[in-house]
């Protein structure tokens, strides 16, 4: 079974997100892991147009029932209709999350991936203060595209879940 | 992207259960159909398995959060955490359901498929009496594998989801 | 704190459906019980009406977002935006479920019920026939709503959840 | 129908968490605000008790099926089965949110909760600076409790959910 790596960032995504995204995409892809994201535009589009650019394998779960919302490049549809709830199940599925820029949802996605203890590397994404002050060190910040690929691929392989 | 029937049934299955669900995800992956189950065993194993026979791809949504539940033979694992409510995303992501046999669980996937005017096959499954006493006409019977793959396939096809 | 019974049905129903919803409402707030349901019209709305008419405390478990679809009688929204699998909330969060007639969702909350070992009543709804031919004896049927009520809640009383 | 408000933070809570949750709920459930949480321990339970003590009323969504894991000032217990994703229904189901300290479940909450344009007011909880490097601006701080409850009651009534 291939390792799921989940690729999460917002639907209307900078010109620099969609080149990383799609960049990430790719490495993954070339090194055998399957992309898990939200199916929908922007980060994830582009996430699985680079994974498909070499032949990967991509999964989106969308928030709505209506498998005709998801981006060409998805070949397994996961029409969740369970609105932003679906945001647990893109990362209770991957064994990395690799969070690109993003808003609110990839914010929620940051945060549940970290509740399950699922490795997050961010790539130009949100940080984190902790009530305490201090700067929080969940997300292993990364901004090259191969190298956060590398790390998501080597922190998968370390989760036991 | 290849059409998406959902095959559900129990865990703990009949030798009748396993041999048609295994029939049906061959036949089934053999038409390029993708098979969507629960993930686990019984019926959802021997449909995986026959669908891996002849090269299919399969996708398992679990219900819990330990992707090492699903059974060997699914490609792509959804390890949703959302206990029986996984069933709505099981038949919600598939254009045409195939229920063999079965409990509960199953009888729900059934219910939940009708509700949202998912087409429903059924092999060797429940029937169901509505309450003004008529028999309901939801679940379209149809005992041998082949001809219920070719059906749900037909029905899929005229599903304009 | 109260034993939550939940009342399950159509929410485009008979007058016969609405006016037993009403009395089985009735009955069980005057016994104590919270009603939980899924907080739209038909069924569900008479349930709490009759709940309310004799200062009962009801639970609406919508399947949207926004709170105003709830019924007026409703005390405590639930806005789940999980579409149908807010059905697996209906009957998890209760101690017994009654369902009054009904049509596919109203199936499916029987089967999600009886799938986790919540006692079911019926009054006027679906009967099953088990795979293999039998009768299935899962839901007890019951015609007269205050019967139904007492049944309900001297059968969630042996619910050791 | 009282106007339901979210109060947010980790089941392991600081002595200052607890006692400001407390307040929190008693100033709450006195405005006539209904108190909406995940129903476990620490803040959950603080906040529940602070209500209950005024006489409020108090809603627990839990993560599991079983209701006996809802603290004991919880009125109206929703045993969701849903894991985290429990946390979109109690943001969801509010029209404000208060976070008080909190862990990575609670940022989750804070993020849906932003994500669905419900107010967020902080109370020493966590803060957030976004992918362009910009403090954001979603979170309310407001450390005292009074004050935080006022602001939480103020900001529901302008949401048109």
């Amino acid at each position: 079974m291939a390792t799921p790596i989940a690729i999460v960032g917002a639907s209307e995504a900078t010109a620099e997100a969609v080149t990383a995204a799609e960049a990430l995409g790719a490495f993954l892809a070339t090194a055998g892991a399957t992309i898990i994201c939200g199916g929908l535009g922007g980060v994830m589009a582009a996430a699985c147009r680079g994974a498909k650019s070499v032949g990967g394998t991509t999964v989106g779960i969308l928030p709505g029932r209506d498998r005709r919302e998801a981006n060409e490049w998805v070949d397994i549809v996961i029409a969740s209709g369970l609105g932003e709830a679906r945001n647990v199940l893109v990362v209770a599925s991957a064994a990395a999350v690799i969070a690109v820029d993003g808003e609110y949802g990839t914010l929620s996605e940051i945060a549940l991936a970290l509740r399950a203890r699922i490795p997050v590397i961010g790539v130009g994404t949100w940080s984190l203060t902790r009530p305490d002050g201090e700067r929080d060190s969940g997300i292993v910040p990364i901004e090259d595209p191969q190298e956060a690929a590398a790390m998501a691929l080597r922190l998968a392989s370390t989760v036991t879940q």
